[in-house]
C-alpha cells in the first residue's frame, strides 16, 4: 500500500510542477526540470540532511521514471488537467501527508530527535514545492498572504509521529493514520478557506 | 560567553527573517519557516558542505527553540520592533561576526585550507540572510546596488581567523577579536554608508 | 588537456556570473559571490549529492582562485567584453560540455545507475547558472520560454556516457567526444535558434 501512495505522491507533486512550468510557457526541457525538481526536491533535502548520500531519487530509479511520467501526462493532456485541478489538490494533498510521515519516520530511524524529526519530515514535504516556487521567482505558495494551511497539517502530522515514536508506541497504523488526518486537515483548509493568523497591526 | 552570543546571533537573524515576513503579510506559518530559515540556514548549509550531518541545527534542539522564540517575539511585538531597527541591526552585525568566526573555525578543524575555510565562514555568515531573501523573491540584501557593506567585514574577519590558525597563532582571544571587528566594520558601514565600488562605466 | 577545458569553463561560466552582476548595478562584492556561485555551485551540488564532501570547489584552492580571476577581469573589463558575448557563449558551450562529462563520469565512478549518473552530470553543468539566475530573482535562463536549447544537449552527451559506461566501452575519448558533442549542439541551437517544443495549445 504505501509504495503506491509513495508513487501517487511523487506524481502528484511532479503534476503540479509541470503544470506550473506550462503556465509559464517553458518548453519541455523547463516542464521535466520543474516537474522533476517539485517530486523529488523535498526528498533529496531531506536526504542530503541525514547524510544519506546518494539521496534515493538518484538510486530509486522509480522515482525518476514516475516523475518524468507525469510530465509527459502533464505535457499532452495539460487542457483537461487544467480542468481537473480540484483533484490535483487532493493528489497533492495526498502527498503532503506521506511524505511528511515518510520523511519523519525516516529521520527518527536515522536518531533525530522527535522535535527535530518532525521539521524534517515537514522539510521533506513541503520542500519540492518550495523549489519549484523558488525557481520560477514567485513567493511561494508555501509563505504566501492568503493561501490556506499547508504546512501546518503536515506539522500536526509529523509531530504526531514522532512523538508516539518517542513514547515507544509506533506502529505503521499510526503513520498511516497521520498520513490520512494531514490529508483531511489540508482539505479541509482548503473546502473553508482555513488561513493561518496574520500579525496584521503593522501599522501600530 | 560564546554560547550567548551564539544565541544572540541565531535570535537576532530570526527576528530579521520573522519581520521580513510580517510586511510582507506573510501568516504565522509563513513567519516561523522564514524565522527559522534565516537563524539556521547558514549553518546547515555549512555542516552540509563539511559532510557534518545531520547538521547541528538539527542536533541540538535550543537552536530551533531560540529561532522559534524569536519568531513568537516578532509576531507579538513586531510595531515596537519595527521601531527597533536600528537595535536588529546591531543585533544582525553581531550574529554576523560570530557566525563568521565560529564557521571559519570549524571548517579548519575539519581540514579545510585557509581560503576554503575562510570562504565556508563567510557562507556561514551570509547563508541564511541569502535564503530568506530568496525565498521571498527580493534580490538579496548581500549583493543588491546600495547595500551597505556586508560581507566583505566577514570576508576581512575570517580571513584573519585562518591565517592565524594557519600561523599556529590561534588562540580564542583571536576569534573573538576578530567577531567584534567584523561587528564594528559593519556597524562603521552602516552608519557612514559605505559600500563597495561598483564597476559603473557600463555605457563604455 | 581536460584540466586546461576543466579550468576554461570555470572561468566562461565564472565570467558570465560576473557580468551578470554587473548589468544588475551588484557592487564588488556581489560581483565575487554571483562568479564563484555560477562557477563552483554546479559542482557543489553534484558532491553534495555524492557524499563527497567537502566539496572539491572547497578542497582544489585552483577552482576558487579561477573564478575570482575572472570576476576581476570582469570587473576590469566588462565594457569589452560585453560586445564579445558571442565569444562568452562559446566558453559557456565548452564548460557545459565539459562539466555534464565530468560529472555524468564521477556519478558512474561512485556507483551510481546509468540515468541517474547522466541526471547528475546534467545538474553538474546547468545547477551554477540556476543558482545564478535564483539569486538574481530572474526565471532561470535553464526553463525561460524562448531560451535556446541549454539542457537538451547536455542531457543526450550526459546519455550517450553513461550508456558507453554500462556497455563497459567507456574510454576517456568518448568522454572527449560526448564533450564536442554537447559543445557542437549548444553552437548550432544559439545559430539556429532550436527551441523545445512548448505545450502551447493552453487556451483547450
Amino acid at each position: 500500500m504505501l509504495p503506491v501512495l509513495d508513487h501517487a505522491g511523487i506524481f502528484a507533486f511532479a503534476i503540479s510542477g509541470a503544470l506550473t512550468a506550462i503556465r509559464r510557457e517553458f518548453d519541455v526541457v523547463g516542464i521535466v526540470i520543474l516537474a522533476v525538481t517539485t517530486a523529488l526536491g523535498g526528498g533529496i533535502l531531506r536526504d542530503l540532511v541525514l547524510g544519506d548520500t546518494p539521496p534515493q531519487a538518484f538510486t530509486r530509479w522509480e522515482y525518476l521514471v514516475v516523475a518524468l511520467a507525469a510530465a509527459a501526462v502533464a505535457f499532452v493532456a495539460h487542457p483537461l488537467l487544467e480542468r481537473l485541478t480540484r483533484a490535483l489538490l487532493l493528489f497533492d494533498a495526498a502527498g503532503l501527508g506521506l511524505f511528511c510521515v515518510a520523511g519523519t519516520v525516516k529521520a527518527l530511524e536515522h536518531g533525530l530527535a522527535p522535535v527535530a524529526a518532525a521539521a524534517l519530515g515537514v522539510t521533506t514535504a513541503v520542500g519540492g514545492g518550495l523549489l519549484r516556487d523558488v525557481i520560477t521567482s514567485e513567493t511561494p505558495a508555501l509563505v504566501r498572504a492568503g493561501s490556506e494551511l499547508y504546512a501546518l497539517p503536515a506539522v500536526a502530522g509529523a509531530l504526531a509521529v514522532a512523538l508516539t515514536w518517542e513514547a515507544g508506541a509506533y506502529v505503521p497504523a499510526v503513520g498511516a493514520g497521520a498520513a490520512i488526518a494531514v490529508f483531511a486537515l489540508r482539505c479541509l483548509a482548503l473546502q473553508r478557506h482555513w488561513r493561518g493568523p496574520q500579525a496584521r497591526s503593522s501599522g501600530g
